[in-house]
Formats: C-alpha cells, structure tokens, sequence
C-alpha cells in the first residue's frame, strides 16, 4: 500500500529517457518532479517542456511538486504538460482553497507541501479537499540535507486528520528518504516516499530494482 | 566569424547527452541555455542541475541566457555549474552595472539581453564592460514565435556602438533565427544566431551538421 | 439580531443612486462594499469615489471589505469616504494588530476578514479588538459560486471564542448566503448575511423588499 | 479631427446610466475609464463590472486606462467587458511589446500612456505596434491637480515619430485638459483629449453638449 | 536568572560609546539591537556599519532583532558583524526553519520574533531548535507604544511549550517594558526583558544603574 | 563655488556627536546621509532616529540620500526629522515626477540620484523641478569602490542639461570621491562632493580641515 515516488531531479539529466525506462522496470509507482522557481526556494529546476517530454516517454502518473511562487497561471499548462498530482505549497499562494478547485477543474489531483516549520492545523480547512499532502523532511531546495525528525509528530498528527476526515489521503515524505529513515515515517503514517539520492538515485550502474526493494524491505 | 549559440532547450529534453553529441559533430561555437523563472518571463525551463550535468559531458562554451528576476544570488552558483557567458536582463536587475561586475568577478563573461521594446541607449553606460549583447527577436518565454522586424534597426545601432567602444563585443539575436531571418540580421551587425525549433532542432532524424550549414550560407 | 448587508457590488452600477434607495425601503442593515485590487483577489472592483458619492446618498451603515494588499495607507481616506465597518483580510497584512488599532484611531469599527483555508485559531489575540469577522464562504473575488460546507464549523468555533471574549462581535458569512444556506449558517452562530445575487440583487424588477424578508424568514 | 474622451471617472457615479446618455447626447467620442488597483497609482478606482454594465448602456467607444500594475491576466476579460482601446502603462510591465501583442489578439486596440518623466524616446521601439499614446499631463490617480506644461514638448516629439513612422496614431493627453490647456495640447500634436472635472464633469446640471462644444472650440 | 536587554535605539545616537559604557556599567545583560527596513516595519533603523562599530566598543553580548523581510543574504555580513543572538520575524521570512538552521551555521544563536496577532502554536515545529523567542508587547517599529496585555497569555503559552521542549529557551519581552509591565510578564514567564525608553533611557542624566535595579526589584 | 558633502556614515558611529562637530570646524557644507534598506541596496544603513539626533546638534544642512524602495511614505517623516535636500533613486520610485513634487510640498528641496547604468536622459522630463543630481560613481552600497570612469561623460551631459534648463542645479558625485577623481568630476561639471574614507574619514586623529582644503586644492 505504501508507493515508492521517484525524485527524477535526482537522475541523469543526460539521459531521462533511460532514467524512465529504468524506473518503470524497477516498479516505481510515480515520478516525484521538482519545479523550482528560484524565488520560492533558492534553486532553479525542471522547466515544463521536460514534463512534456517525459510524459510522452512514460505511462508511471507523474507526481508533480510546485516549488514555485502563486504558481495558478501554469494549471493549464501543467495539465495539457501531463501532471497527475499537482502539488503545491501552503505558504506559497494566497488563496490554497482555490488554487485546490483550479487544479481539480484542470483534471489534476490537487495536493498540498508544507514545510517543515508549518503546523499541521493548517490543513484543517482543505483536508477533505485534496488527494495528497508532502511532508517536507528537509527544507525544499537541495537533495542531500538531514532528515528533519521533529517532522515525525506532524506525519502522525496528519495521519489522525486523515483517517477521521480523508482516509483515501496520500501523505508523502519528501527529503532524505531511506532505509533509515523509512521505517520511521511509515510508522507515523507516510504512504508515499520521495526516493532521490541516498535511496534509488545511486549512479548510471545502480540497480534501481534492487534499490527500491531495499526500500521496501526497510519498513516491513 | 559569426558564431552559432544552439538553443539546447529546443532539443531532445530525454536524451539531451545524445543532443550535445550531435551538436559538437556539428561543430556549433556555443551552447545557449535558456533559464526561466515563471515570474519575468511566463515559462519554467532549465535547471542548474542541468547546466552542471551538461557541462561535464562537452567542451563546447555554455551561453547562459537567465530570463529571471534579481538572478544576482546565483552568480558563484552558475559559476560553478559552468556558465561560461552569462547574460542577464537589463530589464530584470536593480544595478545592472554591478550585475556585470559581479558576473566578472566569478570568473563569468558577462552579457546583456534585452527586450524587444528597450531602447539600446540603454547600453551606453555598460557597453564597454560587457562580452555579448543578446537582441530578442521574439518576446522571451517560449519557441516558435514570430521574429520582429523592428528589431534590425536596433541591432545595426549596437554594431554602430560597439564599432566605437567595444568592438570585440558579440551581438547575439535570440528568437526565431533561421535562413529566413539570418541574413538581415547578420547584414545589421549579428555575429552571434541563436538556433532553435526553425533552424536546427528539427527532430530526432535531423541532421544537425547540414542545418548549421544551411545557416551558414545563408548569409554569405 | 441577525443583520442583512447587501452586497452592492451585485447590483446595476448604471443606477447606484436607485439600488440605494430600493435598500433603503427593503431596510437592510448595512451595505457591503467590496474593493478588489485585481492583485489580492483575481477582480478590480469598487473604487473610494464610489464609496464617497454613495455616502453621501444613504445613511445605511457602510460595511467595507477591502480585499486588497496592505491597505494601510488608504485607512484615513477610507475614513473620509464613509466607510463605517472597514474589514482587511488576515492574510492580506503584514501586521494584523496594527492594522485594526490604526483603523480604530481612523474612527471606523475594525473587521477580519478570512479565507476558506485560514483557521480560526488565527483569531486568537485579535478577537477581543475588532467588531466583525467575515467568514469567506466562497474564495472572494466573484460572485456565482459555490457555498463551501467546511465553514460551518469554522463559523460555529468562531462563535464559541466570541461567547467566551468578545459577546458583540458580528459574525458575518460572505458568498453564495441564500435561503438554502442561510439556516445552516445562523444556526452555526452568523448573525450577519452578505446578500448577492443569489438572495436580492435578482434584476431591475426584484423586490427587494420580499427578498429580504424571505433571507429572514428562511432563519426562524 | 480631433476627438474628445470624456473622462466617466468624474462623472456621477450614483448615475452612471444617466451620464452616458448625457454624453451620447453631448457627442463624445469615447469614454474614458480609467482603472485603479491602489498600487501602481495610489488610488482605486472603477472595476471590471462596471465597464461591463456600462458597455451594455452606450456605442460609444471605450478608450480604457488600466493604472495598473502588470495588468496582462486581465486581457481576456477585459476584452469580454467591451473595451475597444486598451492602454496600458509602459513603466507597468515587464514586457510591454508582448502586452501590446496580446491586447491585440485578444481583439482590441493597443494603447500605451506614459507618465511625466518618463522619456519619448521609449517609445521607439513600439510606436509603429499601438494604436494610441496617452501623454499624461498630471501624475496618474487623481483629479484635480495642475497641468504640467513640459509635456508639451514631449507631445511634440511624439508627434513627430508619429508622423513618421506611424500617422495614424492617436495623441491622447490626459490631465487637467480644458479650454485652457487644449491649445497648446492640440497645436503641440494631441489628437484626444481625455475630459474630466476642469471641461466637462461640472455636476449634474451642466450642459455637456455645451461643455463639449467649449472644448472643440477652445483650439480652432 | 532574568536578563536585561538594553534597547540601544533608544539611547542618545551621537554618543553611542558612552551610552555603552554607561550600559556596561549598569550591568545589562545584552544589548538588544533593533535593525528595520522601512518595509516590513514603517521605520527605517540602525544599520550593520553601527553593529560593528559597537561590536568593537563592549563586551555585551548582541541580540539582534532584524525586523526586516528575508534577511537570509545577511546573515554571514551579520555574524561577522558581531552579532551573538540573531532573531528573525518568524512572519518575515518564507522558510524560517532553514533561516534557524543558516543562523547557526553562520555562528550565531538563532532566535524568533512573533507579532502580537501570531499565534504561539506557530512555534511547534521550530521550538527546540532556537535560543530566544522573542514575543513583541507592542507592534514592531516605534518606541512609546501602549503594551498590549492580551501577549502575557501568549508568554505563559510559550513558557508552557519550553518547559516541554526546550527547558533552556530564553523568553523575550519587547515593547514598553518598566516595573509597571515587568512584574505580569516575568509572572507569565518571560525571562528577558527588552528595557526601552519607558525603562532606562531616560536621558543623558539618567542613572542606568539605578534604572535596571529597579526593573529588577519589581519583579521579586 | 564647489560644496563638499562630507558622507557621515564613513564616521565613527560610536561619537556621531564629535564627527559633527569635526565637521562643522573643518567647514564642510552639507552632511550626506545614506539610508540604505537592504533591499533596493544590499546594505542596510543610518535610520530615521539618528537623523533626528544629528540636526539637533549641527546647523549644517543634511543632503540625505535614501538608497529606498518606494520612500514616499517617509517624505513627511523625513522632513519633520530635519532633511534639507532629498534625493531619491529615479530606479526605485514608481512616479517620480510625484515623489518630487511632494518632496517639495514637504518642504524639502529635491534631488535624484542615478545609478552607474542609468542614461542621463532619463533626467530629461524632470531637471528643471530638481534641486540636486547625484551621479552615482560606484555602485550604490558600501564604501571602498572604485570610481567608475565613464561616469564622466555622463556628468558633462548633465552639466550641459542644465546650463540650459536648470543653471542652479547642484551636480553632486558620489562614490571614491578624492584627490585623485575630484578634478576630472569638477572639470566635467560637478560641484558637490561626496566625501567618504577617501578623503576625509581616515580615522579619529584625522585633520579633517586639512583633509578638506586638500580636497578643495585638488581641482583648483
């Protein structure tokens, strides 16, 4: 029950169309995508035409992360680009309870990121509404930070919302997720992982089946 | 003398190791990566990510075309990642001169890009410190767009002040650059085209040596 | 005890000067004047010359919304254009506290208003110093959308904190509020109702009068 | 030749129905709204509804003024409410040639207003692209201030690229614009000429046929 | 075990090293160092050059409240300015958990400043990884203020939260803080006080000794 | 005839008192004051407190320079704080014909400063409501930069401006202000000052007489 979403921004950008067909032999359920506006976070990453070329090499649902400032005017685009999940970020926009109908009425799942400072209780008003939440592990912006523990209480406290209010809910955990930290969210009740560097994204010659086996295996 | 600056953007974004394969088979003098914010101009596209991965794999010179806002936080970082030109918008900075400045100073060649409707007088207080100044043919944020004619007259009055103050300056023109357009351009001044979806990159099938070719002799 | 404001922005802008006098006779209780700055809320609407000329034409109470960033520097002119109410949205100011204590020195009765998605416990230390909260029971910006359920609750906690520190607050619903809504709404604690174009402002030959008072018969 | 704009802003705003028939009556050539979002200009002033409502009652042209920032979003909108002209200010957004572009396809007619310090030679790059410059002789956002006299020479100038390079421009100068101010206005190059409280807007007694007649022959 | 936070803003700005002997003297704790940007508070105040000049003259320890937006690209120019404390608004800035975390790692003892409207629950997932709150008594920007008592129940809320989590937090009070103020804050479980105008800066003949021991005489 | 505006923010900030009087022996003529907001430059710097302060104890007239985004809201602060000359960056302010005109009505005499990048035309449309240019030598921020030498063309161009539209404007520069750059400014047209570490700061035992008529022999 508990999917495996692969960070892509994690991979070879060299050669995505190599980096898909290995993760759909290594079963991954989604592709976690990272937009990043510069502004929002301080990193710039993974304009829309890749989304679009990529969606046409893949049939895994793509799981699209908005670390982007009022992103609403690119729910159209990012519709037609191919986004499954649409998620953006709590702080981010003025109006989260709209932007969630406007990414249901471009035909995307509509989710919501929250950083690691952010409490829980803001959820309360858009629980029922969305598909999934993102539990940033790490502050947005870098692969390679340290595991945010504290963010373990938050993933229960949500997991309690969700099964009172929204018990199909996707939470995600996104930041340094692994083998050793795995075990831990899914505990609290993470149902997806965010897989980049130090799980799946491990080198051209990585045996990304294996790999997400290892993942798996951790929280058994 | 006039340089082809590929537009890698408008390549293969799943096999983009494979693209700077054929684009140093077909000997193209630079590589123009276009950075896009989603706030100055209305597209997300191209990492630094990207840029670090790319640049290990050619030693062709990387033009770094940044369509953000106050991108001045980024400078040591797209050092680092292998910006060789970086250009900026006259438009989108507070202190251009300083931009420059700092741009230098990481170990960057900096240049100018500016909009359709700026006035090239703008250049007069910088143009003996920069390396390239980057003409929109087309307003910045997407392919396929048409080339705007006025245009030529601004290009052909930067050559008449580079002739003067710095003469080894490049003029870039970024924006539907083709057999079409290439000969105004260059007949104005151009000594740099930047080459997207109407000149080289045709498809998978194309063949990239004969596209820049057919560029070539159409200004001769 | 429960009040009608009726939502003049919903009513023919070419004969202001009539509606007026057509709520004066179906004897509302306040008007509810909405300024949008097309960057807050995705609408322009309503300026200050209009609050001005319209005060100048009833003695109806003035029950302004400003759904604009920072308001601040408008509070006097606000205040010599007849705004009674002067309501700011909790999300829209950098400095609440400040905000409401400035809008109180201007001689007008402070309000909050909050979005679909904002908690009431962001309420906390402010509730004691204002004298209306506007619960957004559709995102604003529009009129002709759908009632949002989930405020109910948020209308009935709000209620609770107002009997326990502040027994005069006026607990205004805002969007969609009509006979179908209107029950459910007092019920959780409302008592006053933003009328649109879904209660009384149906066209030139309404009856405003009867519309009225069918709002206040649904509630009894 | 020359036209008279009559300024609705300072019209009655309590009837505004009744003010256009004056003004049919009086023979204006288009109305002139100006809209205000209380950040760009500090005012805010006549939304979207309004001219919604208002194309509705009248033929006459609307010459619409959005003192606005980045007004872009609205295009659609605002072409749907009935704008005819379109004017946006150069210092406004980011990428003016593109908003020019996009009034355009959106089926109306693009204008530019520039304030008092900016520079004609701004210009230069769009002018053969517009269909109206609106030289402004006050600072944008209110009523009532004083003509300022050096943009007559700025008229001038553009009078003389218009003639150039683009003959039907229309010239339109917007403040304090009254018999006293027209001649030089017209005999500098203004061909509309934006009528507010100082030529026209004299309350609602005044005899705009008569008014307008003032105007027209205050420069012959 | 309280501390005494001199607010050197308030002291006499063309003999700012006698105002620190005369504080060295009386024995305060820290020197509470107010930076304002004119932006995110109305008030433009105390710069870095002011920092490290008095850096230089005492031995005090800094505590430095930066009531500034974003303040993250100053917080190396800071830390080598000197200061020992740096406390951003947790409103202020859009990921504070990664600003506590750089305003460690650039040597400083991280802390947060709230806002009198902000909620104490907004420190949940950020409490054990800072050294101060800070909890504003007035609204940032002036002195001579009135306190706002509605913030003695936030303090209790914290001190309740520190003794849970983070037993070490130094609780902070700042706004019209004198032996009228002191006693109910240090009741509620401040244990530094920020000493203004209405405390020790009394004048250039004021007897600072005598003033502090007199804030700390009132709440035993 | 040439004025020297001795830049106190290169003081002693810990005995501003004693800089003023310095100053007032070594007779220089106006006190430049910087404030800085961290955002339009990236320092911050000398707030509204301490110009309060500093005209208490001097008569010298304070040229002060607000290196601001947006001022306007402090122009009445400003002059209640005792400003004679205001100047503001025609980069920074949205309507600056506007923010002179109401430094004036403030009852200060204006002035604007350009940037390195910035064409002397842009003074076009507002040299003749100005009291004072300053052109900006460095970029603006911090002390210790080199002039920048093409600065000089464009002081001629200025000076010849306003031979023949404005014959009393002060012509001030700014930035690595010495010896060795005062008689190419003075030559070009300038006849203010700024006078910084260069020239006159150099510590406490510094002459600051000598270190004045040095700078007045300099271009004699």
């Amino acid at each position: 029950m508990v999917k495996i979403s692969a960070s892509i921004m994690c991979g070879n950008s060299l050669k995505y169309g190599e980096e898909l067909k290995r993760l759909e032999e290594a079963n991954v359920d989604m592709i976690h995508f990272d937009m990043m506006d510069g502004s929002y976070v301080p990193n710039i990453a993974m304009g829309i035409y890749l989304l679009e070329d990529m969606k046409k090499a893949t049939e895994i649902p793509f799981d699209v992360h908005m670390a982007v400032w009022e992103p609403s005017q690119y729910y159209p685009t990012m519709a037609k680009a191919g986004a499954d999940y649409l998620s953006v970020h709590l702080e981010a926009v003025k109006h989260i309870h709209r932007d969630i109908q406007s990414i249901r009425e471009n035909g995307m799942k509509p989710g919501v990121v929250i950083n690691p400072a952010t409490h829980h209780k803001e959820l309360k008003y858009i629980i029922k509404d969305i598909e999934m939440v993102t539990v940033m592990t790490v502050n947005p912006g870098f692969a390679g930070q340290k595991f945010i523990y504290s963010q373990l209480e938050k993933i229960a406290a949500i997991k309690e919302m969700a099964d009172q209010f929204n018990p199909e809910l996707l939470i995600s955990v996104d930041g340094n997720i692994n083998s050793g930290t795995i075990p831990d969210c899914v505990k609290s009740g993470a149902n997806v992982l965010v897989a980049g560097t130090s799980s799946i994204f491990k080198g051209d010659d990585a045996d990304y089946k294996a790999l997400v086996q290892e993942m798996k295996d951790s929280f058994k």
